[in-house]
């Protein structure tokens, strides 16, 4: 396996611009059965990362390639960063079930199931979730303000949606809803937003702190773009990733530095080993520059511990780098004895104001219970630079002038739900449980399901949107891969696709421990939904063991 | 004032990917009264775009960077890219314009005026423009699908609104607007939006070939990002410009090729003026991937004749140049004599098709006559690029997920309003043209106005939200500048603005002829009040030029 990974190494493009840090990984015993296989990598876990490019099904199919010979733009001379850069999540597994899906529309027996089922990825309204009432009752209002004042609006919106529309109404200059905004989003909706982090934090926030954006991504390629100069800037991401942190990185020409998650403890993140590759990384000249952490984890699921976050503070203080603190399944916790903390609450708890450690949260309406994914709504808190450091995000902001405006409402909606006494807050509440007691019994009847299966672990979800097993392939198995050129987790979720209809994405394309394959399955198919997945998942597997085991 | 330029470059910060290109500026002679004393640039106009960074108004003041000291990311090492880009029209004018905003919400006396008037930006609706009527219901009912089947619903929503929302959601898979769409956008939208494209230029438009994005904005980023290698690739640019593209390929590290338009011409764009920059380009070794065409023009809104935009088509076609076409103001016409004219169009009726010139167009929903600037929509239509480059263009907007939802309705609706027979039909086409043509009475107004004062000419605003007009400031007004260390025009228009509340943008801010100086105002404050605008300016200019006339 180790020669294959090398060899599939050599096939990829030019890598200028990846780490070539040694990997000392301090858990390597506890993956015994396959480490002693698969010795600890040398050069970067970004190359396992990379897989063939994704091919895209719209492209007209009909044009060959050689017929755009008299174009300008040819393959070998577009910006090598943009053929570095990997997204599996949207990768060549989804275009294979969007091709299969169309078969379906075609020929509804073509394939031995009669529907794709999305786990690929964590869009749960496209699963089935229904909106919460209250929060679309308040984008509609403010879509078309001139219902506001009719009578047949109080028979179809809830009189605290009314109000809630108003308020948000006096908080846009001229009460102009199509109106580009301040270039860090509208001043009242970031107080709004602000008073919500007071609230599940403790401590103060500050309105010019936070930064609107459409979902969370614009504001990671915002701080990348700040922090990237060349490919001697590291940034300290966990293995296994969610893979726009990669795509980031790469997309600026800066070095992934990876540490890994111990798969044993939970995915624990281990702050001695986080320091072993910061030195290692060092070693080699990179400059580190920044560390970021995901809590819950993607696609790992963990919920961190206070203690943990604390040394993780701590760390970043002492070794001067920026936490870049992904909270976007803040609202995501399924388990009685995990709790979400904040980083700035746990910094602020040990006493370090704004001008002690720097400090970016990234938060997102597409997660949580609310799952607006389509409305592209986010924010970022940012604590801990300079006055003229906060210039330039300003400008690099003011560039694409705002995000979108619905995004700004909801954002500041999802940190202010209705209260106790509001008209909505007994549907709100019922929506919202429904909702996350619901994704907590997906994710136990998945998670058990998983565990049963010949060959499989899986650690709990304790949080966010995800299951991360771990597959122990057969021999067989991993030479067939190899025989078609393909990573074995993208084998067996390829094979798993074709025979269930169910889209999970490669563990390959988050990062693992080498030698070691999961997957990444969403918890959020309809509860309704759930058996029959985990039957035709049983199913497939157990075809598949018996098929290539050894 | 060349030895003034000068001293400004060497006081700029590192600029490292600043195409050095010598200008052979075809125009000089007819700039004669400047030209004699300001020879003709020997190295990039870029320089001249550099001011010194915007300040923030919202960074935290009570901070001295120094307080930092102990945070790691100083302004030294952060990006240089991030330092060197600039963007005017949200820049430093526009900070001092919000700080006499809040000076004037705690005393209204502060100032010779009592409010600000925003004609820096192109954003109808933060000065009173109303949104379409049509497209706001169809938007709130896509947001609140839950009231479609309400009888209330009819009373307060046309009818045809509400056909058209079922329409819409019946495109959405699983009717679930809160959900990821496909990376390009959802499809039965991008089939809307080719039917429009269809309609306006009489040939085929694939849904295929269509990008939704957040505004043009990102869609641009998108093409620098996949063009831009190096310092060494160059971006053919019209100066004066849209700051979007310096800024853009500042940030992705390529050169700006400048090419000038005639101010004397009516802003004309002389085909061979662009082919002497490009080979001056060239023999700098610059590798010119692509050229900018801003039509209708920004800041100098020109609408291009079709016989020059067949020239520019050839162009590109003869020099394997990707065109990259701003038609963000394709609605905005405000001139019998002219029209608008795609770029497709015009290639497509020359015989040029899909494998025959690679051309991308940008539209957005923020400007045309609804100037939904808020919602964040828009698309780029790419065509003759080859399915392995496309399939990069595909991965670059899958990284992050898909546009807005909303944005994405809307740039649907916009290409597809309502027609003869829907109930929305007569209203929809009285609020257009009421808009349409009021801003064309601005315009002529404004141009008057502007053309009557001492030292100032004007061309017409033929399309598009602006004029730009050129100032001949008096020698005494530059030396003031001068000691100020501020340019001529920047100087002005912060004069003006402290006298008027008017806030207007530097030429110096979109790049201009040197020894020129102009400043860029919008059309769009409400007709009502123009009067009183031109009255001010009127008063200021006089006063001005009382004070440094030579």
């Amino acid at each position: 396996m180790r020669k294959f990974a090398a060899e599939k190494s050599n096939n990829l493009l030019a890598h200028r611009k990846i780490c070539a840090v040694s990997l000392q990984h301090p858990t390597a015993s506890v993956f015994s059965s396959q480490s002693h296989q698969n010795p600890l990598p040398q050069s970067s876990i970004l190359l396992r990362f990379l897989s063939s490019a994704a091919s895209n099904p719209s492209a007209p199919s009909e044009s060959m390639a050689s017929d755009y010979s008299s174009t300008p733009i040819k393959i070998d001379s577009i910006n090598p960063k943009v053929l570095e850069c990997e997204y599996a999540v949207r990768g060549e597994i989804v275009n294979l079930a969007q091709k299969l899906q169309e078969d379906l529309k075609v020929n509804p027996d073509s394939h031995p199931f009669n529907e794709i089922i999305y786990c690929n990825i964590g869009n749960p309204q496209s699963l089935g979730q229904q909106p919460i009432t209250f929060f679309r009752e308040v984008l509609a209002l403010c879509d078309h303000p001139a219902i506001l004042d009719k009578g047949e609006t109080q028979g179809i919106f809830s009189a605290d949606s009314i109000e809630r529309a108003f308020q948000i109404l006096d908080q846009i200059p001229g009460r102009a809803t199509g109106a580009y905004s301040h270039s860090q989003g509208i001043k009242g909706l970031r107080d709004t937003i602000c008073s919500g982090i007071e609230a599940r934090d403790g401590f103060p926030a500050d309105p010019n702190d936070i930064f609107l954006t459409d979902g969370a991504s614009p504001a990671v390629h915002m701080m990348m773009q700040l922090l990237i100069r060349s490919e001697n800037d590291g940034i300290l991401c966990p293995i296994p990733q969610y893979p726009l942190y990669s795509a980031s990185i790469a997309l600026h020409g800066g070095s992934l530095v990876p540490y890994y998650l111990d798969e044993a403890t939970g995915w624990g993140l281990e702050v001695s080993d986080v320091k072993k590759q910061l030195e290692a990384a060092r070693s080699k000249g990179i400059d580190v520059r920044a560390l970021v952490v995901i809590n819950p984890g993607n696609p790992t699921g963990q919920v961190l511990a206070e203690s943990n976050q604390q040394q993780i503070v701590d760390f970043c203080k002492n070794e001067g780098l920026v936490l870049l603190a992904d909270e976007v399944y803040q609202e995501n916790i399924y388990v009685p004895d995990k709790q979400f903390h904040s980083f700035k609450k746990v910094a602020r708890s040990m006493g370090y104001g704004e001008k002690d450690i720097s400090l970016v949260s990234f938060q997102s309406v597409s997660k949580g219970y609310y799952g607006e994914c389509g409305k592209r709504g986010g924010y970022m808190e940012v604590t801990g630079f300079a006055p003229e450091i906060r210039e330039q995000m300003y400008k690099l902001a003011s560039v694409n002038l705002c995000s979108n405006i619905s995004g700004q409402i909801l954002a500041s909606l999802v940190m202010s739900p209705p209260k106790v006494g509001d008209e909505s807050y007994e549907s709100y509440t019922a929506e919202r449980e429904g909702i996350l007691s619901s994704l907590a019994r997906r994710a136990k009847t998945l998670e058990d399901a998983l565990n049963s299966l010949e060959g499989v672990t899986c650690n709990r979800a304790e949080g966010a949107m995800y299951l991360f097993p771990r597959i122990s392939l057969p021999n067989k198995a991993i030479e067939a891969a190899k025989s078609v050129k393909t990573a074995p987790d993208a084998f067996y979720a390829r094979r798993l696709l074709n025979a269930t209809g169910v889209v999970v994405v490669p563990g390959s394309g988050f990062g693992q421990v080498p030698g070691t394959w999961h997957f990444r399955c969403t918890i959020l198919p309809q509860e309704d939904r759930i058996p029959a997945i985990v039957s035709r998942l049983t199913d497939f597997h157990k075809a598949f063991m018996d098929e290539y085991r050894d």
